[in-house]
């Protein structure tokens, strides 16, 4: 695990505090939103094997542009990523008429992760200092722990009956853009591949309280193609470029790739592009839904930890 | 969830506390144990899918005597738990020799649950209080909860890199079985019936753990008996008597039942038996080996229960 983000109003030797604003930037791994000016617009849709429910709130349907044999609609995280940033606009300022409180985020990074080579630049160059991850994270207040990772977050996510303060923001992506696509969930059988601490586990745990029937696949499985084609939903989260074949896929699936994997390419003016852990070009062929990478998840995160920001900062403040 | 357990070594105006002998015995919930006379025997063997581990510790094999078509060999928890209190009378009375110290375990009841007629007769005579489960839960400290419910512990169960300071009962139990019939888990594919906060979900985490690909059956799946059937490894704990059937199951899988079920039974002196969540008589001609109910799991809780209080003592005593 790379980063620890928590909420703080205080300033501190190791961690940046930094106010909300109304702009879009990235500065030292805090990220501010800006307000949309177009609304998304809004179109209806059925996908082929499972039943999507129109909403007056969906984003628009777009077909994965990848040839003439592609049928899956693309999920778009940016789009996605936009209409929340713009809920939380709202949010944040009412709060600040209401009581004078913007939320804060203060971010410390440990350790290094090689989810992108922009990431680790960043991180390399932000990241000197060498810390016990677990001792951090249990230091962090739970009140503060915006990623969701302290394990009693993650316990309360196991349990039945139990209500998380936070949940991780990558896996709780995940599941906002089944949502915000109105793809059923309940009673359906989910594939989730990976299972790491910050977005496997916690994303299978997430399924299975919306009553989807999981699947955990992984390094020691022995036949992941034949348990990911059962199932009517797919998470990816292993980092392997392209791993998920067309043919791992059942026709009619909706995929969630949560991979961002560099891989080598002459073409590009970096050397390299980044693609997924689901081989794309065949996936939209069979499946009926897709995220693509970049594109996807991966706004969808950021966006996802500025909602935990704001609901601790509710939270301290004893707002709804 | 119906009883909560915890040790500690002050009395206490809610809680019996009684130190552990060496006479087996129950009271008010407290569970001791005795030394056996004859250790177990040993005879390895070999079961039709799963690669099974000789091992001069594996205890005798029998074959369940369902009728000439039974194949599968039981799993006898009645004689592991013999094997297992052996042990834990053996550590006792080495820390007792050494430090002075005897581990102590006290229970308080909370609630109903119907897993047998006894129990709950018991726990209606016993627990008359009324108790909010959850606050009773958080207030035990992480280091006596050796029913292993807390959220902090079922957190660390879950999150790979970290160690729960206990792990619950009944799953352990379930695994400590499956382990002493030196049933190999890592790489098979596992069903876990049932995913209630004490059974299912941490049996399924545990699974996980030893690298299993797990699968979570649940009232909300729709194919239960498709996913149970390309299982090597069945943990049912579901509490639907007789619920899985002979073509539920895998030629030569594991079956763990962890149900006890009472059903009328005019036959009997009490006006019912105990069943399992499994057809007994259609599983053990399919299966490589199977549980009984009773004398499966049941008596595996109770010392694992013992187990947890035994570690409890030894880490509070800083013992290794």
């Amino acid at each position: 695990m790379a980063s620890i983000t928590f909420t703080d109003y205080a300033s501190s030797a190791t961690a940046r505090l930094l106010p909300f604003t109304g702009t879009n930037f990235r500065s030292n791994g805090v990220v501010f939103f800006r307000r949309l000016v177009n609304p998304l617009s809004v179109r209806t849709t059925s996908f082929r094997s499972l039943t999507i429910r129109s909403s007056s709130t969906s984003p628009p349907v777009v077909t994965a542009a990848m040839g003439s044999e592609a049928v899956a609609k693309v999920i778009d995280g940016k789009l996605v990523t936009k209409k929340i940033r713009e809920e939380i606009t709202a949010e944040v300022s009412k709060m600040k008429d209401e009581i004078g409180v913007v939320p804060g985020l203060a971010v410390i990074l440990v350790g290094e992760r090689k989810d992108s080579a922009t990431y680790v630049r960043n991180k390399k160059k932000a990241c000197e200092s060498h810390m016990n991850e677990q001792k951090i994270l249990n230091a962090v207040s739970i009140e503060k722990d915006v990623d969701g990772f302290h394990p009693l977050n993650i316990g309360r996510l196991a349990m039945r009956g139990r209500e998380p303060l936070f949940v991780p923001c990558t896996p709780k992506g995940c599941i906002e853009l089944l949502h915000r696509y109105g793809v059923e969930i309940k009673g359906k059988r989910a594939a989730v591949i990976g299972r790491s601490n910050i977005v496997g586990m916690p994303a299978a745990l997430l399924l299975q309280r919306e009553d989807a029937t999981i699947s955990i696949v992984h390094s020691r499985t022995k036949n992941p193609e034949e348990i990911t084609r059962q199932a009517d939903i797919i998470i990816a989260a292993v980092g392997q470029p392209n791993m998920v074949k067309g043919n791992w896929i059942k026709p009619g699936a909706v995929i969630i790739d949560v991979g961002i994997n560099p891989v080598e390419d002459s073409k590009s003016a970096r050397g390299y592009r980044l693609v997924g852990d689901v081989c794309y070009e065949e996936a939209c062929k069979v499946a009926s839904a897709i995220t693509p990478v970049p594109g996807g998840v991966g706004p969808m995160t950021i966006a996802m930890l500025l909602s935990n920001t704001l609901s601790s900062a509710k939270r301290i403040n004893n707002l709804q």
